[in-house]
C-alpha cells in the first residue's frame, strides 16, 4: 500500500500490530467455544472474563457489568430499544440531543413510530446542551436520557457529570455514547453517574465488530439478541473471542498511555487548527476550543465545498473527513454541523481531521500545506469566491 | 497447546490459517472504513462486495441479497423480528419447531409475550417435520414459517423444498436458519424457494462475529440495527471488514471441497456410528440416517451421563458434546432430543460428535476406543447399570 498520512480516527482505526498478534492464535488454535466443557473452551471461558475485568477497571466498574457485542452500534440499540421496553410501563419518554450519532437518532426515530415520545436538546454554538433545557425536558414519563459523552464530528465534550446528577436526582437511567471518548478520556461511571455507556474497539486500535455495553448492576434490562445463554444470558450469539482478545489488548494499550497520548495529540490538534486559522482567511473553528477530545480538528472553509477539499486531500495521501464517515452517500450537510448554527453553505465546507497515536509533526505539517494550497486553488476556481473578493475590494 | 482430537465442529470450528492470514492485512494495513471517501476506504467498499458476490454464487442468490451481520444468532433474529413488525398488519402468526436452535426458539417466545402466535411443530423420531402438519398449521393470519435447514444437534436435514413450496402455494414467507448446512450441503434459494437464510462464519472454519442474512429482493424487511446507513440502510454499524474478508475465504474454501469434503466425512461418520453399534451395548443413533449432516454423529448411551462421558473423554484430549454448546451450564436434557421423543434418562445419556476436515482415520479409531473404554468403565460404576444386568440374567 502507498504511503498515506491518516487522519480519520474518529471513523476508524489502524489495529495495533500488537492486537492483531494477540488475537492471531484465538483464530487458529484456541478456537474452542466457550460454552463448550472441555479444556480448550474452557480456557476461552476465562480469557473473556479476563478482558471484562481489564475494561471494568478502566470505568471503575464491575466486571459484570460488562457485556461484549458487535461493536458501538449494537451497544446504542440494545441500551435504548431495551430500556423503552423494560421501563415502558413508568413512561413513554426519552431525552437526547440533536447532534448524536445515527445509532441514537435513528433508533430513537424508530421507537417514535412504535409509540414513544423523543425529545432532542437543542446544543449551542460550541455543540454543548444547555442544561437548564435537560431540567425542562424532564416529564413524570421520562425514562431514559441518551446523551453522548463528546461528539464524533466536533469533538464537543458534554458536560456529563452535571447531566448524571440531573438524571439521579429525577430518577432517570442516563445512557451515554462514549464511541468516541472511551479512551481517549478517562471515564468513572460512578462519579458520573453513568448507567448504561456504550464503547467500540475500533475506534481505539482495536478490531472492528467488537464492542461492549456497560449496564449498571441491578438495572432490569432484557435482551435485545435473544438465543443462547452467553454474557449471562443477555447477549445471545458465540462470544467473538479473537475480537474480545483484541479489545482487551487494545484497551490495555489505549489506557497505559492515555494521558501522554492526550497530551500530544492536544497539542498537535492545537498546533494545526492555529496554523490554519492564522495562515487561511475565511476559516471557522467547530466545536468547543476547550472541552474537546484531544484528537478532534473541525473547520470550516468559506467558499469550498469540504467533498471537493477531500477528494484533491486523498490525491496527496491525506486521508480526512468532511463530517462523520457512516453518513456519506448522503449529499445533506451534516445535522452537527447544522444543530450548532451553521449554514448551509459554511457547513458544507467543512473538513474533520482526528489524529491518532502514530501521527507526527511532520505529517501535519504536510497536511497544513495541503489545505492552505487546495483551498486556495478551490477558491481561485469559485464564482462564489470570485464575486465576494470583488464586492470587497470596491 | 496440547494435542487434542476435535470433534465438535457443530460448536464451532478452528479458522483456516489461509483465513487468518487473509484477514490479517484489514486489521493492521487495509484498516479504512468502508464509508469513507478516500482511497484506502474505497478499496475496502469493494473487497466486501466482492464478498458479497461470492456467497450470492453459492447460494444461487443475487449480490444484493446478501446482508452481513455478526453472526447466526443476529441473522436469525433479524428475519424473525423483523418480518414481526413488517407483516403485522397481514397477522400475528409463525410457525417453526420444537427443534430450533434457542436463536429462533428464543426470538419466537419474545414474539409471543408481545402478541404473537407460535406454533411448535413436532418432528418425528428422526427428528423431521410432518408436512401434513405444517399444512394444518397454516392460518390465513400466518406471517412467516422458520425451519432450520439442518438440526446443529442430531444433523436431520429437513425436507427444505417441500416446506418452500407449501409457503409459496399459501403466500407465506419462508426463513431457515442453515447455520449448520451452510458449507456442508448444496443449497439453492430459488429452487427451495427459500426467502431468508441465516448462516455463520465460525461453522466453515471461518471466523467468529460474522455472519450474514439472505433477503430475498423485494421482500419489504426493516432493519433490527438501527443507525449509519450501512449494508444499503439495513444493517447498520461499521462493517467489519477483517471478518467480511474472512468469512469470504472460508466460504470459497468450504464450496472449493464441498463433495469430497461431505464424501470423506459421511464415510468417517457412518464408520464411527456402525463400529459403536456393533461394539457397544445398548446404544442408539439419534436422528435420521439417510438425510443427515455429512459431519454429525449423535448417539444415545444407556445407563451413563453425558456429562460425565464427556469430562473423561477431555482427559483423553477428545472434545466432542452432549447437546449443543450453546445451552450448556443448563442441566435440562436437549430439547431436540426431548422432541424425538427419548425419555429424560436416555436424552441425559447423549453424545455429539462432529467432524471437520482435519480429521483422520486414526482420530477415530482412537476415538472410539476411547468411548468403548470409558462407557464400559461408567457403567461398571452406575448402580442402574448393575441392576439391569442382575435382571437380565435372572
Amino acid at each position: 500500500m502507498e504511503k498515506v498520512i491518516y487522519l480519520d480516527h474518529a471513523a476508524t482505526t489502524p489495529t495495533r500490530k500488537e492486537v492483531a498478534d494477540a488475537m492471531y492464535p484465538y483464530f487458529t488454535d484456541k478456537f474452542g467455544n466457550p460454552s463448550s466443557i472441555y479444556g480448550i473452551a474452557a480456557q476461552n471461558k476465562n480469557i473473556i472474563n479476563q478482558v471484562r475485568e481489564t475494561i471494568a477497571k478502566t470505568l471503575n466498574a464491575k466486571s459484570e457489568e460488562i457485556y461484549f457485542t458487535a461493536g458501538g452500534t449494537e451497544s446504542d440499540n440494545w441500551a435504548i430499544k431495551a430500556t423503552a421496553e423494560a421501563y415502558k410501563q413508568k413512561g413513554n419518554h426519552i431525552i437526547t440531543t440533536k447532534i448524536e450519532h445515527h445509532a441514537v437518532l435513528h433508533t430513537c426515530q424508530y421507537l417514535e413510530k412504535n409509540g414513544f415520545e423523543i425529545t432532542y436538546l437543542d446544543v449551542d454554538e460550541s455543540g454543548k446542551i444547555k442544561l437548564e433545557q435537560l431540567q425542562k425536558a424532564i416529564r413524570p414519563t421520562t425514562i431514559l436520557i441518551s446523551i453522548m459523552f463528546a461528539n464524533n464530528e466536533i469533538g464537543t465534550i458534554e458536560p456529563i457529570k452535571e447531566i448524571g446528577k440531573i438524571a439521579k436526582t429525577h430518577g432517570i437511567l442516563f445512557h451515554t455514547d462514549a464511541v468516541q471518548a472511551y479512551g481517549q478520556v478517562p471515564i468513572d461511571v460512578e462519579e458520573y453517574q453513568i448507567d448504561m455507556l456504550s464503547a467500540s474497539g475500533h475506534k481505539l486500535n482495536g478490531p472492528k465488530g467488537i464492542g461492549f455495553l456497560y449496564i449498571r448492576r441491578g438495572l432490569k434490562l432484557s435482551s435485545f439478541i435473544h438465543g443462547g445463554a452467553q454474557e449471562r444470558r443477555r447477549r445471545a450469539g458465540t462470544e467473538n473471542v479473537p475480537g474480545i482478545v483484541g479489545l482487551g489488548k487494545a484497551v490495555e494499550m489505549a489506557f497505559a498511555d492515555m494521558k501522554e497520548r492526550a497530551e500530544r495529540e492536544t497539542q498537535l490538534r492545537d498546533y494545526l487548527m492555529n496554523r490554519i486559522m492564522a495562515e487561511v482567511p475565511y476559516v471557522r473553528v467547530n466545536g468547543d476550543r476547550v472541552n474537546r477530545l484531544p484528537n478532534n480538528v473541525n473547520m470550516s472553509f468559506q467558499f469550498i465545498e469540504g467533498e471537493s477539499l477531500l477528494i484533491m486531500l486523498d490525491m496527496k495521501g491525506i486521508c480526512a473527513s468532511s463530517g462523520s464517515a457512516c453518513t456519506s452517500g448522503s449529499l445533506d450537510p451534516s445535522h452537527v454541523l447544522l444543530a450548532i448554527g451553521l449554514p448551509h453553505e459554511i457547513a458544507h465546507g467543512s473538513l474533520r481531521i482526528t489524529l491518532g497515536f502514530e501521527n507526527t509533526k511532520e505529517e501535519i505539517d504536510f497536511t497544513i500545506d495541503a489545505i492552505k494550497e487546495i483551498v486556495e486553488k478551490l477558491r481561485n476556481m469559485s464564482p462564489l469566491y470570485e464575486d465576494f473578493i470583488k464586492e470587497k475590494k470596491r
